[in-house]
């Protein structure tokens, strides 16, 4: 409930609450005149308590760019739908039954239903992306989607032996970083000031994408249960390696317990436990976050160059917002 | 092999098999530079052995409408993918372990690798489809795969009782007349005399995709298993009505069997077997085929409209070889 008043409370909001209330308008008219059952099914995810940063971040970057906010409704709500579909498809392929706390479709559903909610709503993504009448904007919008369902299926497979720290960073760019790229660089795009923008911006959106991913991962092993809605650890103990872990095994390359868990092999929930304190009490947490900040300074330099607006402020909160939530 | 011969020998390609070929490496190369084994499951998709019809729907009605090759071609090759990502989350859901007798993506992956590739497959044809540099056809594009999975959504709840006839063809509309109008509209789109043709385009693509759902639906229970590869009436032992048990259920509206499949309960394989002999020594079987060729005809009217070139000829030649064909 603390983070719940924290995100509340945050300031970055104020420009765009008005928008905001649009997109959540747009991205349930997009599903209107299909199947009942399916309505049921998009009202519940979407209003499962997403955090709304993405759309937030589209809004005040096209405000701050000076682009045409109709289009960039239509936008920021494509993005929130292609995020919700991933989450879809990614709780039926991890057999999740909670997420943000919620029961997710894939504990309700049958797996079909599922697998075809989630494709429906990348549908609807599509639809809302090509209201903006860019061309460009659909070939971002298109790769960004292969980008995101590569790094997936990339995670899935057996990963090498060396190169953890690498690997790490494409698979979060993969993850997250993409989505908050395109969250930033489609307003520049929709702007008359494309040309001297875009690369600006595409910085911004990266480095505040990839410091959300670190800050994801790191309060996966310092978050209460009852926030995150998932157990501690809960990547570990599925055998994904996140940067805490990666940090951890550069100090402790002989820990046994992690050995066993980079091998593939099931490990004892007690060894498991023992391996998750010994991580939160090396430094490897804090160090994470100083790579979260180190992000969050880079998007923050990109930023400045970018114009000085109200939004401009908002958008500063946001990326300092990102490193300091507690959910 | 019947077919197989019949395909091989079917006269509509000859205009357009350069162009074919070219479908079949733009599908092939816009997987490049992703994961290995995700690169090996689209081969093994591509490779098995997909008549590439709807491909030479969309490039003969561009080269009729004279628009620009290039870009036909993107879209055909969208139109393959965006059918083929439908058919492995179909294969998913429906639990399929052959299509086409080729062993399904999901007899061999896990599920979530089998949802991931369909998601993959997906965002090419999205890339593709943006490759037309038209924002009308995104939102065709868009709109297409949204009704072919609400469709399907559809057809996973309960039917009512009555309006079998209608709600058939809102569903074989949705599953495959859909991405046919696609495959006619999107062409008209990219033409010089888009005002003039679109929604001739529209009626042929209607015609023939409804034709091609039917005759597929006759061949469930006509064809032999061995070119088909699934079982005789595998769409009425999974509870799916068609329009061949639709005619017969109009003459035989007290058959026993057929209500026990209608009402979701199990039915013995020996009444199984004994509905499906009674349905195709009925008449249905030929009424359904009336029903094929009348949409056929419909498409031919509106062909005629269109302008006279070799490719209309060969036009021609496909709407009559969707109702001939064997597989």
């Amino acid at each position: 409930m603390d983070g719940d008043n924290q995100l509340t409370t945050a300031t970055f909001y104020t420009p765009v609450q008005n928008s905001i209330l649009q997109v959540e308008t747009r991205m349930r008219d997009v599903t209107n005149g299909h199947h009942p059952d399916l309505g049921a099914a998009l009202e519940h995810l979407l209003s499962s308590g997403g955090k709304r940063v993405r759309p937030a971040v589209a809004l005040l970057t096209g405000a701050m760019l000076g682009a045409d906010n109709e289009k960039i409704i239509s936008l920021a709500a494509s993005i929130e739908l292609l995020h919700t579909a991933t989450l879809v498809h990614d709780d039926l392929i991890d057999g999740a039954l909670l997420r943000r706390g919620f029961p997710t479709l894939n504990a309700q559903w049958t797996p079909g239903a599922t697998v075809l909610t989630g494709d429906f709503i990348f549908a609807c993504a599509a639809k809302l992306a090509a209201q903006t009448d860019s061309v460009e904007l659909m070939h971002l919008f298109a790769e960004t989607l292969a980008t995101i369902v590569n790094g997936e299926i990339t995670q899935m497979f057996p990963r090498q032996d060396d190169g953890y720290y690498d690997e790490y960073l494409k698979r979060i760019y993969a993850k997250t970083g993409s989505l908050f790229v395109l969250a930033t660089t489609a307003p520049a795009i929709l702007s008359s000031i494309r040309e001297s923008t875009f690369d600006t911006a595409q910085r911004f959106g990266y480095g505040i994408g990839m410091a959300f991913q670190i800050t994801d991962d790191v309060l996966d092993f310092t978050g209460k249960q009852s926030s995150v809605g998932k157990p501690v650890a809960s990547d570990l103990r599925q055998g994904l390696v996140t940067l805490p872990t990666i940090y951890y095994r550069e100090k402790n390359p002989d820990d046994q317990n992690l050995d066993i868990i980079l091998c593939g092999k099931n490990i004892k929930n007690e060894n498991l436990n023992q391996l998750v304190g010994a991580i939160q009490s090396s430094g490897a947490i804090e160090r994470s976050m100083n790579k979260a900040r180190q992000f969050v300074n880079q998007a923050l330099e990109a930023l400045d160059e970018l114009p000085l607006t109200a939004e401009r402020r908002a958008l500063e909160d946001l990326a300092n917002y990102i490193v300091d939530r507690r959910i």
